[in-house]
């Protein structure tokens, strides 16, 4: 750790629109924003070396509450040093709350004022998560930036389900908060953590302003767009942000959860975003599909089975310039392992690209230009 | 390549006991044996970059006719260039004949003179093996050591039917030989490349001997002993190799083919063995099983779940140092990726430090003390 930052802060270094250039600082590193983190959800980032995590440029990864608690479980990876030691990653890491994966992978779920009853996906054991309980583990596995317990529900879903979901989360989040300071009061956290606020609230503006005024005036020292991308599709989501950010404090950072393709990345930077996270890079390359700079490639096709050309010559991933669309094609068709270690690594990389592309463009003031050019090429389907 | 050296070439550099250290020359690099080449199967070493292989201190990789010829095809790789350049490893390649896959993988098997009829375990499509073919696909591929077309039997097995197999396995032999070397004729080979032939005959004396003296008269570059390590135990394997390798010239190279444990491979380069393959160190990986110095380690075991040591903190390969124990159980118990990337790699780097033992103990004419000291260290179970 940096002894010398010893408390979490953001800077916004440029504006241009309403893109955002900044930076987190924190005592294990700088965050570049906007930033992009790969999803390591079980203390890996699937079928990467840590090292080619860095490598790639990410300098925060996001571990998952609701996979750690239930393998290893948090207070074996708090014997053992907590999850940066575990899983060989010095970086910031973010941690969600668990209260996404209690909606979308566990089973007979109850929701009550107390928190949220569930079963395991893995082994059918019954855990309960509360605000107090999230705010715990996410200590014990030691994470830089901490998540808000909130409940996520589905979209489309009644508005009255949708407001009793966001008014519950703001109950939450004053637990939150309330736990989060109790662990720094008692040492089981330290300022140079953080705790960020979820706003709720589906696709309904006068409900996500509600949200967003409520967090705001809790103080926290980041917030979050929760609740999208979970089957509103793209123009809803990008609308829901244009509701909900003018009403976020310029001087903290906003991180827009579970998202998404590259085109949401740049169209959600365009309106103020500086967070990101998503499985896609690496699910994808596990399912043999490629973000390249002139589009998707899906390597399934018979169309690469000869071609001799590499995926990506413009890559700064080595393994897309080197290995041929014909042997990717092979090693996909086989279900070989090199195959999704390819793709994810390659993946990572323009995601990771792509941000620093984009950090570029705000910083010398073309955002806009560079967006409209970079939208049409890599929206591309080869 | 290397244009200086243009045909294939064995010299034996040093005996210790039986032991022997050499050197295979060839024009895409120099073999130093005894050598353990790791398995490309379908054109990779599963869960290991072509750059991790080379790096561990292989000089040489396997892959395998049969499954190459199923998928993506002998003739596409060829357009693409050959093996080498499809798999990225501008080493020697030895590709096997297709006879032992045609026995272990594929159903509906008819042997007849001509060669042996069978379904792709892929997708049930009908192929024809014969030597002639086995040599074109090995051609086609490219590869730098090529292997005789021949019956592979399980064992036990009848001595007549052990002994109909090795007599159509040496009338095979003739019928590759006289393959590769119009292939030699016609360009689709080159003096860089060699055939060898392979002794069968089960774990029978007599069958053994008359199969090799019948392999020696016909004066092939190299000679393997095949059919073993396939059910017949490691004390019956030995005594077979005991009862062959004299009747072998001593200016060959020997390869044991499909083995094996590190012990099978200390006692079998004791024997005067030079070359081997084996898909257990990759395999073993992927079930999370590790070779270390200390002993072999069964990472499912739940006694590595909080033990924060490395896997082998003796070992050159930095990811048996630089993971825990702990982190290695977790990614193994939760079927991850990473678990069967690192362990395959640590694998791969301890057979390869194995062989660079045993190559160092007879340059220095110690090899029988530091098999002794050796083996009663690495026949632990952790």
């Amino acid at each position: 750790m940096d002894q010398t930052v010893k408390t979490f802060s953001y800077t916004l270094l440029k504006q241009d629109g309403n893109a955002r250039l900044g930076e987190i600082a924190t005592p294990r590193g700088i965050i570049r924003t906007p930033a992009f983190m790969p999803v390591g959800t079980v203390a890996t980032v699937k079928a990467l070396y840590p090292e080619q995590v860095k490598e790639a440029g990410a300098d925060i990864l996001l571990g998952n509450t609701y996979h750690l608690m239930l393998r290893p479980g948090a207070e074996r990876i708090a014997r053992l040093g907590g999850l940066h030691k575990f899983m060989r990653w010095n970086g910031p890491i973010l941690t969600d709350s668990g209260g996404f994966q209690v909606m979308s992978l566990s089973t007979i779920r109850k929701i009550t004022e107390e928190g949220a009853q569930f079963q395991s996906h893995i082994d059918g054991s019954k855990h309960m998560l509360t605000p107090e309980r999230s705010i715990e583990i996410q200590c014990l596995l030691g994470s830089d930036i901490q998540m808000q317990f909130d409940e996520c529900i589905e979209l489309p879903a009644e508005r009255s389900e949708v407001e009793r979901a966001m008014e519950l989360s703001l109950r939450w989040a004053e637990r939150s908060k309330r736990a989060f300071d109790a662990q720094l009061a008692g040492g089981g956290a330290n300022p140079g953590q953080a705790l960020f606020a979820i706003v709720q609230g589906g696709i309904d503006r006068e409900l996500r302003q509600r949200s967003a005024r409520a967090l705001v005036a809790m103080d926290f020292p980041g917030i979050a767009v929760g609740g999208l991308a979970v089957g509103e599709g793209h123009e809803a989501m990008i609308a829901t942000l244009e509701d909900t950010l003018p009403h976020l404090p310029t001087g903290k950072p906003r991180y827009l959860m579970g998202v998404g393709t590259p085109l949401d990345l740049i169209e959600s930077v365009r309106r103020g975003i500086d967070m990101f996270d998503c499985v896609m890079p690496t699910r994808n390359g596990r399912h043999g599909m490629a973000f390249t700079w002139n589009g998707r490639v899906n390597l399934h096709n018979a169309r690469h089975a000869e071609d001799s050309a590499p995926l990506d010559p413009d890559s700064t991933c080595a393994a897309a310039r080197d290995y041929s669309r014909a042997y990717l094609h092979h090693l996909v068709k086989a279900g070989e392992y090199l195959g999704a270690m390819i793709l994810s690594w390659t993946n990572t990389v323009f995601y990771q690209d792509l941000m620093a592309a984009m950090r570029m463009a705000i910083a010398e003031g073309r955002f806009e230009a560079w967006a409209e050019e970079t939208k049409a090429r890599i929206s591309q389907k080869i």
